[in-house]
């Protein structure tokens, strides 16, 4: 495969006019936006204007006049589309953390209402860890008598499930081997042995097609800085699905969530729907930029997105194998398609020196301890020709053993 | 007291120079400053750096290159010199009711190691409603056997403090009625009567000298985006006396609080100070504003901020008196300077009318349910003939009873 086959398949990719509705990085190529997406050209015109108008001059007026006081329910109605949820169901506001523990208090109650003996919230080793802590946030505080964690392989999860599981608490493309887990199937089983399912959807939102109501998944979170360009640590997103918004409650019970939060009563009520879930009030800088963010999608066919998404790992793939590098950097990435996420990660003694003699070349990607590389994939900003370019730079750093560079002392990154 | 006294007391006023700092909208007078805050030049300049060169060109690497990692740090510290707070005690992150929900969980752990029997927190009836309903949500979440509330009047809350008082949560200034208590007085009270006490700073910081470690106030939270300039929403802050760190723990226990997050271990262990108050990922965008905003007050005075405050609120009501409207609009503030906050407020039958005609007519002032108009003083950048101006058009818009055009329906307003 040659560069101008490459060029080839840029020519006739059905994403190549998205990219120019990127704010592209000069002399980069970004394979790091399953970390922090680049910022689209409608989020700056949105900030300038949020920032030259609604705030400085419109000031307090603008929470109506600018519509600033639903922007949690217009971003969350934006998000639905993409996770296969219809409308009431998708909600933007607080951190991805906050709302697992909503998810989980809110989850845990419905379970328990049925069955008191059901305490154990199974879940994967490897899941990305501040899922895990906050079960343990939850557990501290609720007791070991209503609140267990049980961690296991991912590969076992489903055969953990038992009598005594209220819930699983999934990813569905884990953060370190981009391994896409069969979420369909789980819920199903789950439900079967009477557990509810939440679902984390950092890695998949905006990334592949996700089908939350048909896959009858019963709460989900996810994040708007990856896939979603929504800016760095934009708010994050959660799912309720509507047949459990009436058993549902949240002890994080804020004046956001309140069915009449203008009232001021002293009295907690919380609103009908999926609002319930917000607490605070939200960072109008932070939502807007989401919000101009989530236009990129209009017409975009999940479908589509998601084969060239897994079309520039295969090339990516491919090129390594050509220049001889598939044995020395190991995958550790699902061979079947169709379990991979949007990006591709290697197991390499010296991964954390050639994430930074990539970046030297102008190559971003990932380095995750201990040892691995991650290549994330964007298909509505990156071309194949930005992936042929990351696999010739890495064959150069490996030639001239750049990442052996003493100055690559390992030190901190983050997601 | 004439228009040319007003602006003899612009000419002395030490502040005048402050105001130049902000990015005054055009034709207002902008008397809302206690409920969203003016922007000042500095942030616009620094949010135009993150959008332009942080974001869509740094991306990634910001989170070391431009310290994007140690925004809630940096920016609890800038807090931390306006609240009276040696440093390590104050950070800054997520909304004033998730910061609750920690400080609440925190404080009774803290009681109840001690003494189980304490289980009530104690507030006023006419506290901000979200202070309210976290502490309902904490009830509801551990059971009335661990948290119960109890709501009693503003005037009466220390009597109230006795042996089943775990916490005591009080708003120093009232939002309403601009009542400030005697915070110093009220701590030495619940101290000595085995209680702790959460003080909520919403309309204190940045408006007036607080001393929380001098108090002895054991917790604290707070908002950015009144006196300190923030922005729309923008994150609030936790202050947790030092004494209380090795005992203190919370349950929103997500990766950004963890002794070593990047260690991306599964098993939760929480930073030894005010860190482990974090959750999760902080937005950049909201955080770098309010980091910037917070220059403003580099070298400024706070006793001679606050006198500059109560002598606006002074001429104010000086002048309502001159123009015979001082029975027309009925104080609901206290006559004692010490005992008030940075605005008045006067309860009026036709608040609501009154307050859209004054927006008609430029002056942005602020009505809350069900009958009262707050006029908020911000000394940085409220001028004298803001004053004046506010007064005159007050005057005009009684006189042709514009206040009673049937167009202002009462509607939702945000604080």
């Amino acid at each position: 495969m040659n560069l101008t086959d490459i060029q080839e398949l840029d020519i006739i990719d059905p994403f190549a006019k998205h990219r120019e509705q990127f704010q592209l990085p000069e002399n980069k190529v970004y394979l790091d936006g399953n970390s922090l997406g680049i910022m689209t050209k409608a989020t700056e015109t949105r900030l300038q204007n949020v920032i030259q108008q609604q705030w400085s001059q419109d000031l307090i007026n603008s929470w109506n006049d600018h519509n600033w006081v639903n922007l949690p329910q217009t971003v969350g109605e934006k998000i639905a589309h993409l996770i296969g949820a219809e409308p009431e169901q998708t909600i933007c506001c607080d951190s991805i953390s906050v709302n697992l523990f909503k998810a989980l208090t809110a989850a845990l109650t419905i379970v328990q209402t049925q069955d008191s003996e059901r305490t154990v919230v199974l879940s994967t080793k490897d899941n990305f860890p501040t899922d895990l802590y906050m079960v343990q946030g939850v557990a501290q505080f609720l007791g070991q008598h209503r609140c267990q964690l049980k961690l296991v392989d991912e590969s076992e999860l489903e055969q953990h499930i038992n009598s005594k599981t209220a819930l699983v608490l999934a990813t569905e493309v884990n953060f370190r081997t981009g391994r896409r887990i069969n979420a369909k199937q789980l819920v199903a089983n789950a439900h079967e042995n009477g557990a509810l399912v939440i679902l984390d959807l950092a890695h998949s939102a905006g990334a592949m097609p996700v089908h939350l109501d048909d896959w009858q998944v019963d709460f989900a979170v996810g994040c708007t800085y990856k896939y979603l360009n929504g800016g760095p640590g934009a708010p994050a997103f959660i799912y309720a699905a509507k047949r459990h918004h009436k058993n549902m409650s949240q002890p994080l019970s804020g004046w956001f969530g309140h069915a009449r939060p203008f009232d001021f009563s002293p009295e907690y009520e919380p609103a009908a729907g999926i609002q319930q879930m917000l607490t605070g009030t939200p960072s109008v800088l932070a939502m807007s930029a989401v919000d101009a963010a989530l236009d990129v999608f209009k017409g975009v066919s999940l479908e589509k997105l998601r084969e060239k998404s897994l079309q520039l790992s295969d090339v990516f793939h491919q090129l390594l194998k050509t220049h001889d590098l598939d044995d020395v950097l190991q995958p550790i990435f699902p061979e079947q398609r169709s379990e991979r996420g949007s990006q591709l990660s290697y197991h390499y003694e010296h991964a954390y020196g050639l994430c930074q003699a990539l970046i030297q070349r102008g190559v971003v990607a990932d380095f995750r301890a201990p040892n691995y590389i991650r290549f994330g994939f964007t298909p509505l900003y990156n071309s194949f020709e930005d992936i042929w370019q990351a696999a010739e730079q890495l064959r150069q750093v490996l030639a001239e053993n750049e990442h052996l560079d003493p100055r690559w002392q390992q030190r901190n990154t983050v997601t």
